[in-house]
């Protein structure tokens, strides 16, 4: 089984576009108890074009998660990771599609994993890449490299399934100590960084985006475990005790 | 370069889906020397909806070859691969299409290499299928197994992708900063972490061992660079000066 998967799309502008998300999906087997479809502030949905496109995959559309924000719908996720087109001016990991599947096949039962998409044009924003571990790059001709929402799912999606056939016989398991961190447990350590960092006047209180964005990117590629976001949440805490 | 990549669409019912091919294989690199579209008497091209899903793929729809027979679109070609979404009574080698995209890169310059897709509702009859050397199938949920054309040509455009080996060069690299801290100064870093979590009543004097430990693991795990070493060690400063 391994990980439940979240498909993220987010403010897709086309509802033709989910349908073909959801058509990807089912075609490759994400569905049912395997994986379940997250909508952030989509633009038009349910919607006619949807159905249409989803062309028998209706199970996900109705059962699709309708979120007003990105952390919403990653509230409860573990591993996240954010398919990016562009190469960025601030480095993180990237990862390709085949690679990322090996990852997601040896995490346990039980724990949930998101794949987040963005918007048609634009993709996702910088803020939104910062709130996932990894960054997921499907290959392309550098020179027509703009794929279309359900392609890229697609791709993702058939490689989560080969990965899901390979994983049975190798079945290597990642060693952890603790389970993994969810994504709201982790956005609450960079809040309580933020505030304490401000607090020992570490933190610019004019621009304290750049120095948080380095942090993320740190404690984002360790994925951390509960036992380490509660070590790092004591030290925090023992400052801001020594402060007052 | 390896052999030259003929995809052939047999007797499509919809433009957009001839449209949504295109897209997928220009974005996956297959366009120019490396790539052209055939059409076996499509319903209805040129269209509209091609042009509008190409999405700026046109210099293949506008290559395209039109014609009135399969035998028409395989002259030249060597290799002849025909997508199979069934299991046929009529016992015919079968791969998924990373054996294929294998088998294809393998194939010597200057060659033409046939992947035949059918029609939208039924695939390619037996006649069709018996024209080719292999047939080519895409794993499914066999509960939902009928894939989009363009999400069947976007799968094994990406595996030739892949297969071409362009893409080490891109991906699966972190991309980094600054270069990795060295052994010693990851050293000084701990001790520093060490005697400010002493100072601020986080550590047991008696027995700091233990939750060192933890911090070892984390931040050894994480591959700790330079400017990050520097950073961690700002914070812990800006921790010791607040203590005093």
């Amino acid at each position: 089984m391994s990980a439940k998967i979240r498909v993220v799309l987010v403010e897709t502008s086309h509802p033709g576009n989910i349908g073909a998300v959801a058509r990807a999906m089912k075609n490759m087997g994400l569905d049912g108890e395997r994986a379940s479809l997250y909508l952030v502030t989509p633009r038009r949905f349910p919607h006619e074009d949807a159905t249409v496109r989803a062309s028998g995959a209706i199970d996900l559309l109705d059962g699709a998660a309708v979120c007003e924000t990105l952390d919403e719908a990653l509230v409860g996720t573990t591993l996240v990771f954010g398919a990016s087109a562009r190469t960025r001016s601030l480095p993180w990991p990237i990862h390709p599609p085949r690679e990322c599947a090996a990852k997601i096949a040896l995490e346990p039962d039980g724990s949930e994993v998101a794949l987040v998409f963005g918007r048609e044009r634009s993709g996702l924003t910088n803020e939104e890449l910062e709130r996932c571990n990894t960054l997921l790059h499907i290959p392309t001709n550098p020179e027509f490299s703009s794929l279309n929402l359900g392609a890229a799912v697609q791709v993702v999606a058939y490689e989560l399934l080969m990965a899901r056939g390979e994983v049975h016989k190798e079945a290597g398991n990642v060693e952890r100590d603790s389970p993994l961190a969810s994504a709201d447990d982790i956005e609450r350590l960079f809040g309580h960084f933020e505030k304490t960092l401000k607090d020992i006047d570490f933190l610019d209180p004019e621009n304290p985006r750049h120095m948080m964005r380095r942090l993320r990117r740190l404690f984002n590629r360790v994925e951390l475990e509960q036992v380490e976001i509660n070590i790092l949440r004591g030290i925090l805490t023992a400052v801001d005790k020594k402060v007052k």
